[in-house]
């Protein structure tokens, strides 16, 4: 696997650091001690008793946005709150669903709750959502048309209600033993995928009124967003530990409804399919029963099935992404981003 | 106290059937089971073995928000959107402190954490939380101006922010022996005060451009919402368990800074003082211990403080509304409202 440092575009690591100034512009310097979770969650301070993490978000939704602004031809720096205010979605609900799936650790780091407890985190998540609201009203001093921003924010508020939808089956599935690859890319779709549409679709229509590139890009960022996701699902159980920042065998161990489970569950024959069905009836999973469940679904081409979807799903997006009719070279950031996710290995 | 049909009046009671009506727009026949937990946490349907309750909210904020914008001499059945809005607000966060404060029970029923778990808890609040934001933009095809709807997003977004800045401080407080009652009445006007101003506040501004009249709304909200909680925290001590809809003394065994204790523990003398330090010192306040707190509250004066304080913002509040140079005729709904808040007895 290529280092994501030699592979990373230019303007994509430039990006990065100007949402991070403008994430900092939002909520850097508030006094108030809520904040200070909000600051911790993101990288950029301590914990009481806590060193500093190394390494802050890959902001993969912002830059997204950011890229699709540019390939319609806007100016990126007019539309950073927008970029800023996915990055705080996305960070309101990985603080809320550390809590949810009782996560200790993130990017290698305690999570938010695991510090100050479960209530303050519910707190801190909310109020990063309330924050990415009033984030997108800052459009308006970049000298977006209100009618535009409305857009966005309409945008933004139908991909948070999906990524809630989505969360829901996602927990509802864990106690599910019946659970199709139907039904797992539905959860996907509303989980991952809505966001990153509303990445790409947001960084577009905020420049451009052609409803066709802005509907073609909101479909390059829902497959990117699937592909992405079931990328997630295999680095989940075949990743290296020390470069995903957490437990790599957690998702198997909370029993998640990934993609390779539940092909698993669904295609293992025999034996096999008895053991794995019995160990996901369990409570939960632990210690060499995970190393099992891994084997299991080594032997059931879980791995090849994932790794196809996946690159299908990359494909539709790179097919999505020609159908904006848009100039080959402006084309070319957003499908570098794309074969960059593709190929990350945390 | 007078039964609060016979002090409603009539216009309240019409708004109040006209926002849950809008709210069942909003959220009403959606399939999924996700909304499921928001229809029964509004009192709309059962939950699986558990009866439905009698009744639904008292939809304070938005008949205050409809109210105000009937006293400006707008149409308010062009703002339900942004008054049912106003009240998913206050439902995600009390779907939420139900959960941070464990409590049990809401309105003589379980609460949505005890009934799907705290998992899927959070997520119902979220999901309201993104609805409201949603409901707001409805407001366009009523023929809400974009830079009005833009001027709602921002108050009620502002209100979120401060609504959890609040949350923090009041989870804070219960590990602290020192909250003054200063510290306390930062800690209200940011958790109850803010959304109360909101709702006058946007009910206005949504018809009015006369800055002047905002002003003195949001502040007579503010005021409002002051007296309200106050009034809250006194029946959280001395009120009927019955009316309340939850254990009386719920504010005591979890160690809740309300006004009274605040009070008490400043102002109470000699063994009273220490035992009230004592007490407040422990992890949680059980059985006998509970008794104890509210004879020592009665022996430190803290009742008539706490009257006197909601009086004094009540009044604060009235002459506010006064400052409005609205016609009288058409101040007396939202003072009528202001009263019956302070005889309601749950």
């Amino acid at each position: 696997m290529i280092s994501t440092n030699e592979i990373l575009p230019e303007s994509y690591a430039s990006y990065r650091r100007e949402v991070e100034a403008e994430l900092k512009r939002i909520i850097g310097s508030k006094p108030s001690a809520l904040y200070d979770m909000l600051r911790y969650h993101l990288g950029w301070q301590d914990a009481p008793r806590h060193a500093r993490g190394k390494r802050s978000g890959k902001f993969t939704r912002p830059v997204l946005c950011l890229l699709s602004c540019q390939a319609v031809g806007g100016n990126t720096s007019q539309i950073l709150p927008a970029a800023a205010s996915l990055e705080l979605i996305h960070n309101f609900s990985l603080i809320h669903d550390d809590i949810e799936d009782a996560s200790c650790e993130r990017h290698h780091r305690p999570t938010v709750w695991k510090l100050w407890g479960q209530p303050q985190a519910i707190n801190a998540g909310d109020s990063m959502f309330a924050l990415a609201y009033l984030a997108l009203l800052k459009l308006r001093e970049k000298g977006i048309a209100e009618t535009k921003v409305m857009r966005a924010i309409q945008v933004l508020g139908e991909a948070c209600l999906e990524l809630c939808e989505g969360q829901y089956l996602d927990i509802a599935y864990e106690a599910r033993g019946d659970v199709t690859t139907e039904d797992y890319l539905r959860m996907i779709t509303k989980k991952t995928a809505a966001l990153m549409a509303a990445s790409t679709s947001i960084g577009a229509c905020l420049v451009t009124e052609d409803e066709g590139i802005v509907s073609c890009l909101h479909e390059f960022g829902k497959s990117l967003g699937l592909a992405y996701q079931i990328h997630d699902d295999i680095l989940g159980i075949w990743g290296a530990e020390e470069k995903i920042g957490k437990s790599v065998k957690s998702d198997i161990s909370q029993k998640k409804k990934t993609l390779p489970v539940v092909y698993g569950l669904e295609n293992s024959r025999g034996k096999d399919k008895q053991r794995l069905e019995k160990l996901y009836s369990q409570e939960s999973i632990e210690g060499e029963s995970v190393t099992e469940v891994v084997e299991i679904l080594n032997r059931s081409g879980a791995r090849g099935y994932a790794q196809d979807l996946e690159q299908q799903y990359y494909h539709q997006a790179l097919t999505k992404l020609e159908a904006t009719g848009l100039d080959p070279s402006r084309r070319v950031p957003l499908s570098e981003a794309a074969r960059f996710l593709m190929e990350c290995d945390y």
